[in-house]
């Protein structure tokens, strides 16, 4: 196989192929730790489930999880529940070659464009040092190939420290995220920056491993500036009986609220 | 029509009517403003879905919120997607008698009773005054029976203010859950208590008004003491473009976390 780069709006293409249907493809270069990456798989899913409701922009989306994907093509069935003045309400399910589920979805799409109303923020903007101060997360064994090269990420250098083996003893994560060699950044793209960072558990004394996501729920409110980087905080407050909660913010450079997240990951088992 | 109560379980009564398919009844005691709790009715499809998937408990459930509710026959069209190990995955669709979509909802179904695994809770039980030192929500036009006649909320004294026209200006609501006349309370009625409290929009300068809910999250990770109250907060940090979160936090009595709850929600348009 080629080792190639497949960009964000390729990598998500779908091809209508009959009434709901759409026919995707899978790329290995979205690939982290022997699947595809999650946020990766559900913005396929996104864009097809856009698509059918004919509204560009997710304003909710949750993804369930069923099963890793692998590189290969895709058939998204899309059902477009309601069609309403502000949203369409489009559910959908992602299956393999062989049938097998990878994803199933709800979501409501709207256009961004505009949005007016009262901002009435209590939360504080992640505390992030410059860019070029924070600690890039490259392509190693850790943190494998190919995911990490569609994805550029900046990590604060407090929170960065589990890589030493000092875990902050704090279940959070700090960053900076966009895409690698000057993609735009969509409403479709931050479903990918809401499952890109290192698990906020490395940074407990629980032992490194990835945490398989069960399910993960985006609600965007504003379309990003394409070309900027997105600030973003990954925090847990609840690791409890086999379960944790992985809530993410993220922020446009200049400190206006973007979209959360939160995905109910299992707790890996010794 | 005679006024009636009915409880929690009967209220939520399902029964098989064809393949996946289930009929309910919403009940006219479970109105609010106008329209049936929108918590009451994804607990009718979660217990639909349940059924379904043959596993007790929801452990994730989403629900997007189509149309009100108003009393009378609906069906749950439920789909199993993937049985697992430890999940099953469901996807429901509830639509009235004039075969007009209400709501639609995925959720992962387990059985909670024996789950294991390390406790990092870095959250804070929510500070409240005992029982009978809160503000109990009694029905009022404001509060508008029947649901308040099904459930019993106890209002941390702070942030019941609003209800005297001196909001605390911060989006937050903290209180007190039962079930009123002794109903014990399991997995799908911690997803009424979820949708339960006066929305945090009214400790706001906002106008006073119902924020129609888009979508609800509830994770579940204990079954809860089935008679005793639960300790709930909710609050909102984000306000922005029309839209709001809510973010729900509920733990047992004694401390216990229990389950957490996103919503998004529209804000009032004047």
């Amino acid at each position: 196989m080629t080792f190639r780069f497949s960009e964000f709006a390729d990598a998500t293409h779908i091809e209508p192929s009959g009434e709901g249907l759409w026919r995707a493809e899978i790329q290995p270069d979205w690939d982290i730790a022997g699947a595809a990456n999650g946020g990766y798989l559900l913005s396929i899913v996104a864009r097809a489930s856009a698509a059918a409701g004919g509204r560009p922009d997710p304003v909710t989306v949750t993804g369930h999880f069923l099963s890793p994907g692998t590189p290969g093509p895709v058939t998204i069935a899309t059902e477009v529940i309601k069609t309403g003045r502000r949203f369409a309400t489009v559910r959908s399910k992602m299956t393999n070659a062989d049938g097998r589920p990878l994803l199933t979805s709800i979501g409501a799409f709207s256009d961004l464009t505009d949005a007016p109303g009262p901002e009435m923020v209590s939360a504080v903007v992640p505390d992030l040092p410059p860019v070029d101060e924070c600690v890039p997360v490259d392509p190693t064994p850790a943190f494998p190939p190919p995911f990490m090269t569609q994805v550029e990420l900046r990590i604060h250098p407090e929170d960065s420290r589990f890589a030493m083996g000092r875990p902050t003893g704090t279940a959070r994560v700090r960053g900076w995220f966009r895409f690698r060699r000057a993609q735009p950044l969509d409403t479709l793209g931050l479903i990918v920056a809401t499952d890109a960072f290192p698990p906020t558990i490395f940074n407990t004394e629980l032992p490194i491993a990835w945490a398989p996501t069960v399910e993960l729920t985006t609600h965007i409110r504003k379309r990003p500036d394409p070309d900027a980087w997105l600030r973003c905080a990954f925090t847990t407050r609840f690791i409890t009986r086999g379960f944790l909660e992985e809530d993410g913010e993220l922020w446009d450079e200049d400190g206006h609220f973007v979209a959360q997240s939160r995905q109910l990951a299992l707790l890996p088992r010794d």
